[in-house]
Order: structure tokens, then sequence, then C-alpha cells
């Protein structure tokens, strides 16, 4: 099967971008399941319901959140009576709502999509290999076919995950430094791995927030609250993994930019 | 002129992919200047004076450092008589040896390369934003071509230097996540970006450490002195950028990763 | 001279402890010049010009800040236009309004007073060994009696830096933690130091915000807006220092904590 | 009963000052239990056998630790064989030798002593909340008598931890900053607090680390290995609590330094 994932979809612009790209994307790539993070979707700080929706009906399967999964207070709402938005499932034990992972089927192949988060320069969160072994043991008596969204800062932390887990997941894809990177490949035992996806918004923000803002508080260090930059063009973040569904093992990745100097050839 | 830059080498795997690999890309691309980061040169931490020899004789013209500049003591003692040699501009002032830019001479035309250090992340140093600004306002006034290693952590910081100093600088090429970015842009003003350029050293090991012990690390949290990885085959991150001699813009830029699975076409 | 210092104000509740208890402090211990800590004073988040004029009516000759400077907007119009009001000297040089010292005159005594921020596990900052050394080299000029509030968190650079300047200035009274530390010492050279001297507000909150929010958020890590606590007594953190005029050196320092469970005797 | 608590002894200086000390303390104030955290014993790093030895001879009957409990690798060998020598629970579950508690019998009485370790501030570990949560959930079963140390940087998240287990356990004291606090107060149902004992070493280093090494090292930033310092007085940081063996509360809570300026007064 072909899983295509779209990173961190950050603001209206984002959204916009969303919608106009990832239907021409399916078009010429015709993947079985889409998955998204949203973590930054409504106005940079975390999704509401109707923007949830928004990308739910635009193609989006499966929603991955991270850092920012409670910056708009409505998820806790909602978080609950879907399959269809996870967080990262090393938060606190059994202090937030939510699921860290959820198996969806796809024309009867069963996939485990697994949301989780890393420790390194970020705030604490449960270990991400010990929670992530219990849950990935779980997962592979139901499935082989494993997709994890790891949300970090640190390279080496992805890369540890990555290779700790190879062979018994699918793809591991990192997600948050909203830059892609350009290290695709399939690890020996099968695991697909790219250490950040990028993100989906503002061509000419900083991570998609307000050039001016951004650069403005590195010099004067003093508080702001950042906006979505208006300005300029949009870029999307996407990666697309072929998997065998029988082995789980991954036989394909290629990642995909998108942006006013890229844009898509079909 | 053509400015090819190479990632961290790191240890002695990284030393023989660049003497190997280096002058493959120079015969291919004729660059006019090569400039490679060295922190991780000698055994993963700093440089000692036989391996920047080494790296010179195999075809690096500057060599950069970053947070690792002092991991060898050796530096202390021949830093302060080259000018091939320089460690980021914002070290504690008037604290350590050495320079943090230094101008050579291409065929004629005078470059200015200038490394620096982020603070996002990373141990504290004199704000990169105002250091650079007073340097470059120097070096402005010499050339128009002005590269910047920006070694750092934290995406953003390095996205919010490049667009601050665009149409300043020919280039703003970051360093030390050890994974290339996918980012490669020119701005608006004429600064070519690229968020990281990756390092050179070990395919198979965590940014080029012993994958094992890397991982143990992570799960266990025990203190562990990490060798370079010695098993499996050699990466080495590149970017190639083109420069207007006379205005200094920056005319293209071209991120190349070679390793195992993407060996390089000449 | 006598100096008294009063530890980070915080809040409605800090405030009122504030005028109830420094007019009997300065009729019990003859202080001749009162200097406050007031980066929490307006809602436990930096200070307005209202809270700055009522702290000093009730008795502070001079207001220092910290990390939260910039919480209330307001400051930015007035801290120009005082030279009663101080925040840290290492804030990015020539990026913010207001200075980072004041000379104040004592009954024909002139007394330098330094507000600087440590950068461990701060937000990055000017580096406070270099701006105190020029600082202070300048002050030196002028007066031996230096009073230094150094805002920081971790107990090692507070040391370091007393150590530093130990014999060069008169005081070094470290605050941020809220927590007062029973370290108070005359260094060799005559420098008193106590690592911090507490806060000043609610003494059943946490660090005077809301306890129950506190905990909260460390079990849920979800964001929190923190108010400060509204029920219970109130506690102030202060420290009185007896410095030679004509010496600068400290000839006596001692701590003092005000809470319900220690009422002040005069 | 009477609980006597040393807070973190630093190398052969702290060793010393233990040895001298610590009996004098028990034939002024009788406690029935002493404990003392070892996480610096041998040379500032860790502790071996020889040193343990040492400790529990010269009086200690428990020794906790924490972020440093493994800088001397022999405390591997015997961490697991002996029931008077913990670690921080919190360390990542199932990965590392020893335990996070033990029950000690104090004259007929079962008292729990628990090391937990911090995350603010700290290298990652298992949620501190949750892992005492379910550790105290069990020692109540045995004994309302319940001592915690509890090693951390930050002064809230110790305030939040003392808050939240207030009347469940009798005292929470914290390690860590090596600096006494001067907030030594019994919480309203019960439990004991302070938020740091401070350490037992060198008087006249930076936290018990040679003072010129550590002062360079801010200025300059270079890596540096810190020795203890030798030269100068020693100092000792305790904690004696009073509590009700029936029902766990404390009576009593006061802290006790010891150095140069502050001779012990029995
Ligand atoms: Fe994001
Ligand atoms: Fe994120
Ligand atoms: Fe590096
Ligand atoms: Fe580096
Ligand atoms: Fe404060
Ligand atoms: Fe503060
Ligand atoms: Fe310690
Ligand atoms: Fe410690």
């Amino acid at each position: 099967m072909r899983i295509l994932f779209i990173g961190d979809v950050m603001g209206e612009a984002g959204q916009e971008m969303f919608v106009e790209t990832v239907p021409v994307l399916k078009r010429s790539l015709h993947p079985q399941l889409t998955i998204a993070n949203g973590e930054n979707a409504t106005r940079g700080r975390g999704i509401n319901e109707k923007v949830y929706k928004k990308l739910l009906k635009a193609g989006a399967d499966v929603i991955t959140m991270g850092n920012h999964t409670w910056d708009n207070q409505e998820i806790q709402e909602f978080i609950g009576s879907t399959k269809k938005l996870i967080r990262p499932a090393n938060f606190s034990a059994g202090q937030v709502p939510g699921k860290g992972y959820t198996i969806v089927n796809v024309n009867g192949t069963k996939v485990g999509v697994l949301d989780m988060q890393g420790r390194v320069f970020m705030n604490p969160s449960d270990d991400p290999f010990a929670v992530a072994e219990e849950i990935i043991s779980q997962l592979e008596k139901e499935t082989p076919v494993i997709f994890v969204d790891f949300h970090g800062e640190a390279t080496s932390e992805k890369e540890a995950f990555a290779w700790n887990f190879d062979g018994r997941v699918s793809a591991v894809v990192g997600t948050h430094t909203h830059v892609q990177t350009n290290d695709a490949r399939i690890l020996p035992q099968g695991t697909a791995f790219l250490s950040d996806v990028g993100f989906t918004g503002p061509y000419d923000g900083i991570l998609g927030m307000r050039r001016s803002s951004v650069i403005r508080r590195f010099k004067n260090q003093m508080p702001t609250r950042f906006e979505v930059e208006t300005s300029g063009g949009q870029t999307l973040g996407a990666v697309v993994i072929d998997v065998d569904d029988q082995t789980g093992r991954a036989k394909k990745i290629r990642n995909i930019r998108v942006d006013p100097d890229h844009p898509f050839m079909e």
C-alpha cells in the first residue's frame, strides 16, 4: 500500500495549501492512506473541530498532533470521540484526553498509526522508547503495517528511535522542525525513515510565523505573540511511502516539497 | 564564483570520505573555493593539527568549526597562527583564541568567510545577530562576497538569521544537526540559504556516532562516551553555490548528498 | 551605610505585603537605601507605572527587574524617563529601552545599583561576566559602594559571579528562584553574598502562583496561564547589608524571611 | 521519631566533614534514622563501594543518589545487593539497576525512604508525580512514615511535588542545587518541606567545585573537567525532622548549616 503523509499544516495559509495540493497529489500518486500533522492548523496553535473536519474533507484520513496539541482548548471536547485524531502517545499517562495511536482499515488491511513526541529540547513527556515499545508490541499482533509520526526537535533522537524499531514498523517520519530533511532512506530491516517532512504553510515566514516578528524577537528577546505569516506563497512538505502489506516492510520512500520555487510536477 | 561547502567531517571515517570524494566533486563541479566544517574531524571531537593539514591537502581552503571547537585541546596551539581555520565569531569576546572570520583571495576576488553559532538549545554565546552585524558591516567594505556557516540547532534561528542578512551576504549555510535539509533556496535579496548541509562520516551511525551506544543512552540515560561508528558505509553532505563576483548575490544553490544509496554521479 | 533589599514583589498580594511590612522593617532596621525587585509586581508579570509608583511611595528607592521585565508592555513607556527603575544590564545591547544600572545619592554617598541576569536555564542574553566587568569598571571610578541584583536560576552561576567580583562590589544578591537561600556570607575580599533573597507574595502558592494550577500543569503538561495565588497568608524575602562607605566592603549581611510561621520581631 | 538528613556529600572534603560532624550532630540531636545523599561522594562524581561503606560506618543508615548516580561505574556492581543505597525511582523503568525506595526498620517502626528526581532543567526521566504516586500508594500500606529526597533544580517543581503529596508523606527534602534554602516549613496536612538542604564539602568552591575552574568556564565556555575544590574550610548541610510515628505527620523541621562562619553549637 501507498501512504501519503503531510507535515504540520499551519494556519489558514496551510489549510488552503492543503486543500489545493493534496487532491492533486492524490490524483497523481494514488495513496491508499493519507495522514497529516495538524498541530498548527488553527491559527498556528492546535486545531479546532471546524479545521479538523476541513482537513478530513480535503483528503486526510488520520490527523496527528504534537507539542501544540492543547493550544486550542476546543480539541479537548472532540478528541475523545474520534478515531481519526491522535496526539503523542507518550503524553502524561492518564492525565490527558485522547489516544496516541489508532488502527485504520485500508481496503481490508489494518494500519496502525502511532504519534510520538521526543524529549530532547522539548517539554517533559513519558519515555518515547518505552511507551512505543509497549504500544508497538500490541499493534504487531494486529498488523505488520505500522506508521509512526515522531514529533521531535533533535535529529539524534529521531534517528535513534527509527533504528531502534527498524523492522518492527513500516515507517518513522519526523515532524516539528518545520524544515524538510534530505535523508529519506529505508533502514536495513525495512523501516522507511525521514527525519522531518517539513511543514505546510507560508513559504516566506520563519517556520511559517511572521518573519518580522520572529527576527525582532531574536534581536530583543522580548515576549511576542507570533502570528502566521500572511505574505508570500505557500509550501507543502510531504512524503510518500510504499509498504508491503504482507510483511509491513517499506519498499520505497520519497520526500516531496512543493513551493513557489518547486511547483509539483504530476 | 562557485563555492563548495562540506558539512561536519566526522572522525577517520569522515576524513576518508572527504579525501575520496572531494577531489571527485571538484573535478566535476569546478568550485573556486572549498570550505569544510571540521568540528568533529578528530575522533568526533574537535580537530588537531594533523587532521587539519590533511583536510587542507585533500582540497579544503578554509575550515570552520562549531560547538566542538575546543574538544581537542591541540587546536589552541595552532588556531592563532593560521588564516584558514576559524571558530564561531560569537564565542565569548576576548576569552578564547582564534578568529571568527577570514578573508581569502580567490583568483583576485576577496571572499569573506564567517563562522557563527546559534544560541537556541546550545551553550551560551554572544548574540549572533549583533556580532554578525558588526563583522558583516566591516566585511562589506572589503567585498560583496560573504559566506556564512551558521552552526546551530534550531531551524527558527537559522531562518531568522538568513532572512535578517538577506542581500548582505552571499550565502548562509547551516551546520550542526548532521542531517541535510531539503530547503535550499535563494532569498529575495540574493542570499543563498540551506538550513543544514548535513555531515560527512558514518552512514549507519546516529549523527555519525556508534548506533548501539546512542540507543542505549536514550533508553537508560546513563553517561556514555560516544565513539564514531565504525561499521557500514559513509555519507557526505555538501552544497554548491554560485555567486556573482560583482554583486555578491547568489545565482544558484544546490545541495548534494552522497551515500551508499546515492552514489555521486559526475 | 545600610542597604535593605526586598525580593520579587508578586501581584497585589505582594504589593500589600510590601506596603505593610517594609515600613516596619525600616523603622526597625533603619536602612539608608531600600531596593526591591519588581519583575512580578503587576499581576505576576512585569510592572506598570501605577504599581511602580506605589512601591516607591511605600519605601523603595530603586526597583530592579528580571526575565519578566517586558511582560507588562506599559514599562516601555516610562522606563526611559526614570533613574529609579532598571532592567538587567545584559539584555540585548541597543535593542531594548531602559538602563541596567543607576547611581543614587544616599546622604552624600554615591551608590551604584546594577541589575544582571543569568544565562543558565534562562533566555539568551549578553555575557553577564563581560557586561558587568565593563559597567563595574566604570562605576568603580564613581564610588566603591556597588550593589548587584543577579537575577538567575543556577546556583553555580550566581556563586561564580559573586566570587569573580569579590572585593569589587559591596554585595551580590540573587533573585528569580522565589525561594530564599540560607547561604548569606561575606566573601574574603568583602563582597556580601546571598544566592537568592526569595520573593514577596502568597505564602501558600507555588513561587506565588496558584497552587492547584501549577500542580495540574506538572501532571498534564498542558498550557496554562498562571495567576497569582489568592488564598493564604503572605511571605516577604529580604536581606540587610551593612557597607563601609569609604571602602565599599560589606561588614554584615543578614537575610530576613517574614511569613505567617515567622512574623517579624522588631 | 527524629530523622537527620545530610545533603550531597562531595569528594574527600565532604567525606571528612561527614565523618567529623555527623557523630557530633548525632550526639547532640539523637536522631533515630540518618540519611545522606551520596551522589557526589567519590571525587564529586557518583559513589564507589569504599566510600559508600565509609559513610555507613560514619553514621548513615541510608544513602540516596541523584543525577550523578552512574558517574562512578562501580555502583552498578553493588547497588543491586544492598537495601541501604537507592537511586531516583523515576529513572528509566526497567533499564537501570538498583531501586528507588527502601523500607528500613527503626526500633520497630517501618520507615519508607524514597528517592525522586525532577525533570525541569535536568536530563529526561519518568514522570516524578506519576511514579511517586504509585510507590507512595504501596508504601502507605506498610507505614505512615515516608521520607522523600527530591533531587531537582527548579524550586517550582519541588514545591509542587511537596504540596501534591502533603499529608501522605512525612517529609519532602530537596537536594541538587548544593545551596541550602531558608524555607523549611510544615505544610497544612503535615508534610515537612525544605526546597534544598545544601551540600556537604568545600565551603570556598562553587557548589564544591574548584572556584577558578568554574569561573574560567563561565567566561570562556570551553569544556573543562571540574575537580573538587581543595582549599578552604568545609560546610555541611542538614535538616532534622521530628515525625509522629503513629500518624506519619511531621511535628517539627529544622535546617542546619555548619561552616567556618557558623560552627555547630551543641
Ligand atoms: Fe509544528
Ligand atoms: Fe511541534
Ligand atoms: Fe557536528
Ligand atoms: Fe555541532
Ligand atoms: Fe520573579
Ligand atoms: Fe525571574
Ligand atoms: Fe549534587
Ligand atoms: Fe545533582
